[in-house]
C-alpha cells in the first residue's frame, strides 16, 4: 500500500467532525499537520490528542487566511496538502432571507476556499507538487428549496474545484472535490441504532481523502461523492 | 401562437447585447420595460428606441438592488418579469488574481442575482404569478482553467436558480436558466463572414426567453442552453 | 413569430400523446406529415382529425425503420422533420427481470432511435437541412431503482442525442433532446382537479418542441427539459 | 489500513490492461480469482502469473454470462466481488455504420453489464453482501462526434449503475461506475517520456477500485473517475 506522498498538512475550518478525523488520520501517518478555526479554544482536545498544531482563521476574511498560511510556514513548512472544510449556512424561504447573511454564507463556503486555494498554489506551483482537497456537500450538485445560499456557496465551491483542477492538475498539484451527502455522524447526532450506518462515519470520510492523496498522479479524481448505504439520492 | 401572459419586466445588467433585444422584443410583445445598469447614459440609445425606462443599479449592492425594484413599481407596477443579466469576469491564473476583483466578480454574477431574485419574489408571491430568467454562460456548468472567479460566480448563479425554481416553482413563479455557450455577436464582435452564425445573435437568444415566458405551467423548462450551430461543446 | 423552417415530419412512435399533440400543431402549421407506430389502426382517429398519414412499423427493427424512411419518401418526400418518440419499458427489481425483455425495451428507447437518426441524416446531409427530435425522460438522467432497463434504454437514447448533436450540428442538422419529467396527461390519466397543471399537458410539451424547431441556427438548443410547475426533481 | 473485505472475484472482459491489474492485486490481497474473456488463451500469461482461474464468455449472451457464473460458483464460491469491463466500439459517422455493429457494440458495453449484474444480484442479495464494479469511460458522461455507438453503450451503462446502486445499495451490495478518462497504457501503447503519466496506469487504476472495495458503508461512492494530471477535460 503506497503511502501518502505529502509530509505537511493545514485543515482549514477545522471542528469535531471530518477535520478531526482528518487531523487523526495524517498524523498517523506520520504528517505535521496545522488545524484552524474561528474557535481555536475548541480545538484543544484535537491538539491534545494528535499533537497537531491549531491557529485561529476567520476563512471569509481574505488577510487571515494569508496570515494562516504564513504562520503555517513557520510552524510545519509550507503545507503540501490544503484541506478546506469550512462553509456557511442560512435556511429559509428566498424572500425572508437577511442579504448580509446570504453574502457571509457565500464567503464562508466559497470565497474562502478561493483565498485557500490561491494561497496554497503559490506555495505549491514552484515545488510543482502538492494537493488541495475542498468538502462539498450534496447541496453543490443539487440546489434545494429554501436554501438557496447553501447551494449558492457550494455550487461555487464546486466550480472553483472544476476550475483549479484543470488549471493546476497539468502543473502537479491535485486538486479534488469530495461531495459528502447525507448527514454526518457526531456525539449531537449518534448514528441511529435501527438503522446503523445511515449517517456518514467521519473516519470513513477521512479515508476517502486520503485515498485522494495516495492515487497516482496517472489516474487522478477530480471529484468524488461518498454517502451511507442507505441514502435515497 | 400564444401571448406572453406578463405585462411589466424588469431587465438588470442591460447593455448592447441580449439585454438590448430582451428589451425590443418584450416593449414589441406590449410588455413595459425597465432596463438598469450601472451606467444608465448608456442606455439612451435603447431608450429612445424602445420606449422602456431606464434605471441606474450596481447590481453587486442590495440596497440598490431594493431601490431599483421601489423606482420599477412606481414606473411599471410590480415587475411580473425580471430577468438577471448582469455578471463579473476577472480572469487570470488563481495565484495571481487580486481576492477583492474575486470578491467584486461574484458579487455582481451572484450575490446580485440573489438580491434580485428576492425582491422579485416578494412581489410576485403574493400574486402566486411571475418569471424570473437568470443568465448563466458555460463557465456555469463547466469551470475552464484561469477563469476561477467566473466559474465560481456563474455556478453559483446556477445553484441559486436551481434551487429557487424547486422553492418557487409550486408557487407559481417560472424560474429560469438560460447558458449562453459561445460568443455574443455585437457592434464590435460582428458574425465572421467566413462561418456564418458562429456566434450567438442576441435576438436569436431573446427568442429562447421568450418562448420560455410563454411555456405552460404544465411544462416549464428550469434550464436551456443555446449554442451557435457550430459551436463545439 | 418566425414560422417553422420544415416542410415535411416524421413522427415515430406515434400515440395518443405527445405524438398526437405533434401531429396536430405540425398540421396547422402547414407540414406534411407521416406518423408511425406498431398498430397502425390506433392512428385512425389522428389521421382523419389531421389528415396526416399514418405508416406501420416495428422502431425495433433496422429494416423496418429503414422501410419506413423510404415509404415516407414516396409520400411527403424525404422528412425534414424526425421525431422519435417510441420507448420501452419493463419495470422490476434487477435479478428478476427477463433478459430478453430488457433487450428489448433497450432496443425500443434507444436502438430504434438510432436506426431513426441514422435514416434521417443520410436523407438530410445532402440538403445541409434537419431537424431531429428525440423524446428523452427523467430517467436518462437519473436512474431510479427497480427501473434499470427504461434507465438503460433513456441513458443510451440521450448519449445518442448528445454524440448526433456534436457530430450533425455543424452539417446544418438541429438534433435536440427533450427531457419529459412527470406523467403525460390523457384520457386515461386525466389532470387531477386538486393539483391542476399537476401533469404535462401534452399540447404544451409540444409547443416545445415546436419552439426548437423554430430556433436559429446561432442559437440552437441540443436539451430541454420540461415538468409540471409542482413537480418535485 | 483496512483489508478488502471479500474473498471471491469474478472479472468479466479481462485482457491485459486494467482486468490484468485488477487481477493481480486482488490476488495478492488474498481474494480468489476468475477472469473472464471471449479469448481464453489470451488470458494464459495472467493465469500463470496469478493464479487465477480463466473461463470463456461472450458477454453479450445472457446463457452465455449465466453459464459463466455458474462455472464460477463451482471453481471460487459465489463471487463476492463481480467486475464488468467489456465494451464495443465502433466508429464512424453515424450515417456510414452498420446498424448491427452498432446493436454488437451496444450489446457487449451495456447488455452484458446487465447479464453480469443481474446474476451478481442474485448471488449477492441473499448474503445482503457484495460488491459490483462497472468499468465507465468519458463516452458515458460525454457523448462524441462520430461515436454514437459508444456513446450509447456506456451512457446506457452509466443509467444501469446508477439504477443498480439506487436499487441495491440499501441492501448491502455497493454497485460502483468507474470513468476512465484517457488512454490506458499498455505495452502497445507506452507512455510518452516526453510526457510522463499522460497515459492511465492501469496499476494506478486497479489501486482505485481496490480503495472503492475497502470503502466503509456509511461512505460510500457509486461513481469515480480518474484521469491523467495532464488530460484536458
Amino acid at each position: 500500500m503506497t503511502a501518502i506522498p505529502y509530509r505537511s498538512a493545514l485543515i482549514i475550518g477545522a471542528g469535531s467532525g471530518i477535520s478531526a478525523s482528518l487531523a487523526r488520520v495524517l498524523r498517523s501517518a506520520g504528517l505535521s499537520v496545522v488545524v484552524a478555526a474561528r474557535d481555536v479554544e475548541k480545538l484543544s482536545p484535537l491538539v491534545d490528542e494528535t499533537a497537531a498544531f491549531a491557529l485561529p482563521v476567520d476563512a471569509s476574511d481574505a488577510k487571515q487566511v494569508e496570515r494562516l498560511f504564513v504562520e503555517t510556514d513557520a510552524l510545519i513548512g509550507s503545507p503540501e496538502v490544503v484541506i478546506y472544510n469550512a462553509s456557511g449556512r442560512v435556511r429559509g424561504p428566498i424572500a425572508e432571507l437577511d442579504p448580509s447573511e446570504v453574502e457571509k454564507a457565500v464567503a464562508v463556503s466559497a470565497l474562502g476556499a478561493f483565498y485557500a486555494v490561491q494561497q496554497a498554489a503559490r506555495r505549491m506551483l514552484p515545488a510543482g507538487k502538492g494537493a488541495i482537497l475542498l468538502t462539498g456537500a450534496t447541496a453543490g450538485v443539487k440546489g434545494f428549496a429554501n436554501s438557496a445560499p447553501f447551494a449558492m456557496g457550494k455550487f461555487a465551491l464546486r466550480g472553483l474545484a472544476q476550475s483549479a483542477a484543470r488549471e493546476l492538475a497539468p502543473k502537479g498539484i491535485h486538486v479534488a472535490h469530495v461531495v459528502v451527502d447525507g448527514a454526518v455522524r457526531s456525539k449531537l447526532r449518534p448514528d441511529p441504532n435501527e438503522s446503523p450506518d445511515s449517517t456518514l462515519d467521519p473516519d470513513a470520510i477521512a479515508q476517502s481523502y486520503v485515498d485522494l492523496l495516495r492515487q497516482h498522479r496517472s489516474a487522478w479524481s477530480w471529484e468524488i461523492e461518498v454517502r451511507p448505504w442507505g441514502e435515497r439520492f
